[in-house]
């Protein structure tokens, strides 16, 4: 499934804060539109999208972890939510799958502490890189106002993991929902 | 890489045969023209487009052993060539990326294989399925006219494989260049 995230100044999304952790900028907006599927995307200061598509590193055991535990999206508590676009280095894609995997996992346990902040974190990751889009991936993720503190240390704990070594661009946009679905 | 493959009555491969072997045809046709990068496609019969993307299964064990012996694309003697697009069941998407490289590889032995064809057969892959093409895989082969034997033993191989199982469509396109590269 194609989505389309639209930086602007309308959507339901109003953004609270946004930072540059590395690499170059995104134009600083003021509301996100998430558009799903088929929807043509209005215009904006940005307009970025990604693929829903296959897991990548995910092993049997873990999806099953996850898949015990894991909190949809649009839940009503859950107006908290962070939109994470991120690039990684020529370095990277070129490693093979068995040292993007070891590298992922078995050294920066990227799986393991997403699995941590279950059911309160709720995410979904979209695939960019094929679409040739200025990212790699777009990470959505959504959450209660109590929780942004939990949020705050999930993504300061994959920064500091060895995978991140990888990451050359990162726009970190918090947002907050105007308008919670019934 | 972004790269198009188009099929109608131009282009510089000569059709010789064109084969459903599983799932909806394609409609058959004369000629291919191979587009790289930004060439738009002109008009044809059908357009099929793909990206030359990180690997998604090889190790860096397979990968020495590939690089050791592979071909380029574009060799003056390789005027036969292969275009197989495929596509690959929803039941194959929803397994695991282990589960995936243990069929592909441990019990099919896919990159095995297409090694003991190196250097005669040239390959190139292109990754459609986050594009929303009709096919999940494009893969185009070029080899000289005295290994098509060899090929066919290879597509044979592969066809016979248990990850073949999971193929829900696949088209055999052969060609041969009526005007090789000097």
């Amino acid at each position: 499934m194609l989505v389309t995230f639209v930086g602007g100044d309308v959507g339901p999304w109003t953004v609270t804060s946004s930072t540059t952790v590395t690499g170059l900028p995104l134009e600083v907006v003021s509301s996100v539109a998430v558009l799903d599927g088929g929807d043509a995307a209005t215009s904006g200061a940005w307009i970025l999208s990604g693929v829903t598509s296959n897991e990548r590193y995910v092993e049997r055991r873990e999806r099953s972890a996850l898949q015990a535990v894991q909190a949809p999206l649009d839940r009503p508590e859950a107006t908290g939510a962070a939109l994470i676009p991120i690039r990684k280095s020529p370095a990277w894609w070129d490693l093979t799958q068995d040292e993007r995997r070891d590298i992922l996992e078995e050294r920066s346990h990227h799986i393991d502490i997403g699995l941590s902040y279950l059911p309160a974190i709720a995410r979904r990751l979209h695939h960019s890189r094929d679409l040739h889009e200025p990212f790699d991936f777009l990470t959505w993720f959504e959450f209660a106002p109590e929780h942004s503190g939990a949020f705050d240390e999930l993504v300061g704990r994959l920064r500091a993991s060895e995978e991140w070594s990888f990451v050359d661009r990162e726009i970190d946009i918090r947002l907050t929902r105007t308008d919670p679905p019934k």
